[in-house]
C-alpha cells in the first residue's frame, strides 16, 4: 500500500492506495462503535456498496447505505437535504461518520452533506474512479451547483482520510479512464515536467489499467496535488494552478450543459486552449505546446471545443465571467511558463479571442 | 466604543460595541472596491438598511441590499439560495462581502450563506437585537433549520468583525429585550456569579435600555461568550456550557413550532427546567435556585413550559432526543454546578421526569 500525506496541520490526513485499503486500522479505528452512512450512487451502489458496509459493519454501531441518483445533475440541493434528512431520521449525531464512495460527483454531494450536518461531522472520501482519485477527493473541495455557475455553493471542508482502493478502477469505462488522466496530464503540466514525460511514456499501461504503474502514477499525482493544496488550502494563491484548463474548460461543461461533456474531456480541451495562449503570450514554445497537444492526444481526450455555431469567442467569454477565478468581471487564466510551471495572470481580450477561434471546430 | 476581541488564531476578529460602529476604519477598508451584499429583512430593513447602505456606498465598489422575508421560518434553503441567486446575478465573486443586519434569524441565514457562497466568503455581523448581539452574533455559528430538528444544517463560520450599533436597539420591542436578558443571565449563571449579581441588581436599567448600562453587560457577555468560544471553537467540550437552558429550550421551540415561543423566552424556562434538574442532582441549592428564578421573573421571562395535555415528559424526551447534543439518543445537560459554573453530563430519566413535570403547567 503507497500512502501520501495531506499536510494541513490539525486538519491533516493520510491517503491511502491499494488494494485492501477498507482493512486500514485507522479507518477501522474511526468508524468504531460509530453510525456511519455509506453514501454512494446507482453504479458503484449495484457493484461495490454491499461489500464495503460488509466490512464497515464488523466494527460501526450501524451503517446506514444511502444512495443517490447519478449524473451531474446529482449536485444539487435536493440531494444534499436528501441525505441530511436520512441521517436525522437514523438519528445521526455529531460523532457519526460519512463514507462517501463514488466518482466526484458523490465526493461532492456527500463531502458538502458532511460539511453542513449538524455544522460538520467526520468524512471519509472512498473515490472510486480515476479522475475522483487524481482530483476532487484529495484537497477538500465540495460543493452543488446553481443554475448560474458550477459549484458555486460549497465548502473547503477536509476528510478524515482518503481511501483510494485500485481494484475499482477495474469495471470503469475506457472514456473515464482518459478523463482522469486529462488531470494526471495537468499535475505533469503545471509542476513537473519529469512526472509528464513518465506519464507519457507509460500512457499505454495506464489506459490499460496495469495497477502497478496506476498505483505509482496516482501517488504521484496526490503529492502534487497534497503540496499544493498544504501551501494554501482556500486558493487564496498557488491552488490557483489546479485550474489550469479549467477555466475553459468549466465554460464548456456550462455551455453545453453539465454532464454531455465529462469533466476531464472539458479540461482534455481547456489545457489545450490555456496551452495556446501561453504560447500566443511567449511563455511556452511551440514545440512545448506540441509535445502536451500530443500527450492528450495519447490519452485519449478532445483537443478542441465543442462544435456548432453558438461556439463563438463571446460566447465563450460571457460563460467563463460567472466563473468563480474570475475577479469583479475579468476573467484571469492559468497559464504555462514552460512545461512543469503555472503562472496566474490577467490577459487582454485579443489574445483569448484568438485562441477560441483557434481551439474551436466551425 | 468598546471593543471585545475573540481569540482564534488567524480566525481571530473584534466585535465593536458603541453609538457609530458602521464608521470604525477596519470595516471602512474591509468594504473598500468589494461588491458588498447588505442582507436584511423587512423589519430591520424598513428601519436602517438605507442609512448603514448609505454609509458603505461611500467607499464600496457597489452595495446590493437583499431583503429576506421575517420570522423562524426564514431560516430554509429557500431563502439561502435565494441570496445566493442574487449574488451571482450581481456577479459577486469571491472577494465580495456579505453584511447581515438584523436579528439572529438574519445573521444565521446570511452568514451560512457567505460560508458556502463559492466556498465561503467575507461577512460582517451586524445584530440589531439584544438576543444577537450577546448571543448569535459572536462564536460562528450559522446555519437554518430542517423540518426534523432546529439549526441542523449549518457551518462554523467566523466573520471578520462584528459591529454592535446600540441606537438599533431603541426601536425594539420590550418582549425581545427580556428575550436577549435570557442569555445574558445565562452566561452570569454558567461562568460569572459577580455577574450574574450585576446584572440582577441593573435589570431596570437594562429593561430601560439604558444605554451605557447596555455597553457594560453587552461587552462582559461578549467577553464571556468569546473566551468560551476561543477555548472550543466547533463544541467539542466546554462550548456546550453555552447550551445550558438550550436542551429544554429546544423542545419548547420545536414543540410549539418555531417563532411562537421566542428563542430567549424559550431559554428562560429551559434554565429553570435545567436548574431545577440540577438541584435535584444535588449540585444546586435551593437558594441558588430560587435567586436564579427570581432574575428570571425579573427580566419578563417565562419561568415554565408551555401549557398543554401534549406537554408530558415523554413528549420532552422524543423532543430531546434528536437535539445535537445528544449523542447516539441519550440526551446529556449543561447543569450548574454552583451559580457561576456549569458541568455537562448524562442524567438517568427519572429526575429529568421529575423536572418536567414540576415545570409544566397543568
Amino acid at each position: 500500500m503507497r500512502e501520501v500525506q495531506v499536510a494541513l496541520g490539525e486538519r491533516s490526513y493520510p491517503i491511502l492506495i491499494g488494494e485492501d485499503v477498507f482493512k486500514d486500522p485507522r479507518f477501522l479505528d474511526l468508524v468504531r462503535n460509530r453510525m456511519v452512512a455509506v453514501v454512494t450512487d446507482e453504479t458503484v451502489g449495484a457493484l461495490y456498496s454491499a461489500s464495503v458496509v460488509a466490512q464497515i459493519s464488523s466494527c460501526a454501531a450501524r451503517v446506514l447505505p444511502v444512495q443517490l441518483t447519478i449524473g451531474e445533475s446529482t449536485k444539487n440541493w435536493d440531494n444534499v437535504n436528501a441525505i441530511v434528512t436520512q441521517l436525522l431520521d437514523a438519528r445521526f449525531d455529531r460523532h457519526s461518520v460519512i463514507v462517501a464512495l463514488g466518482g466526484g460527483v458523490v465526493g461532492d454531494v456527500a463531502g458538502f452533506a458532511a460539511a453542513v450536518y449538524q455544522r460538520g461531522i467526520q468524512f471519509v472520501q472512498a473515490p472510486t474512479t480515476l479522475l475522483s482519485m487524481v482530483d476532487s477527493s484529495v484537497g477538500g473541495k465540495t460543493g452543488i451547483n446553481h443554475p448560474l455557475g458550477k459549484n458555486m455553493i460549497g465548502a473547503f471542508y477536509q476528510p478524515q482520510m482518503v481511501l483510494m482502493n485500485l481494484p475499482f478502477l477495474r469495471s470503469l469505462p475506457a472514456r473515464e479512464v482518459s478523463a482522469g488522466l486529462a488531470e494526471i496530464i495537468k499535475h505533469g503540466a503545471i509542476a513537473d515536467a519529469d512526472y509528464l514525460d513518465q506519464v507519457r511514456q507509460s500512457m499505454e499501461e495506464l489506459r490499460g489499467l496495469d495497477m502497478e504503474v496506476l498505483a505509482k502514477v496516482i501517488a504521484r499525482s496526490c503529492e502534487i496535488k497534497s503540496e499544493i493544496v498544504a501551501a494554501d488550502e482556500r486558493e487564496a494563491g498557488v491552488r490557483a494552478h489546479l485550474n489550469f484548463g479549467h477555466t475553459f474548460g468549466h465554460a464548456i461543461e456550462a455551455g453545453m450543459g453539465y454532464g454531455q461533456w465529462l469533466h476531464g474531456e472539458a479540461v482534455g480541451a481547456g489545457m489545450i486552449m490555456a496551452a495556446d495562449l501561453s504560447r500566443r503570450l511567449k511563455l511556452l514554445t511551440d514545440a512545448d505546446f506540441e509535445m502536451l497537444k500530443a500527450v492528450i492526444v495519447d490519452a485519449g481526450l478532445p483537443t478542441s471545443g465543442p462544435q456548432g455555431a453558438q461556439w463563438t469567442p463571446e460566447h465563450y467569454l460571457n460563460l467563463m465571467s460567472v466563473d468563480k477565478k474570475a475577479e469583479q468581471g475579468t476573467p484571469k487564466f492559468i497559464l504555462l511558463d514552460g512545461i512543469g510551471s503555472a503562472v496566474f495572470r490577467r490577459v487582454p481580450e485579443a489574445p483569448v479571442k484568438e485562441t477560441l477561434v483557434a481551439c474551436t471546430q466551425n
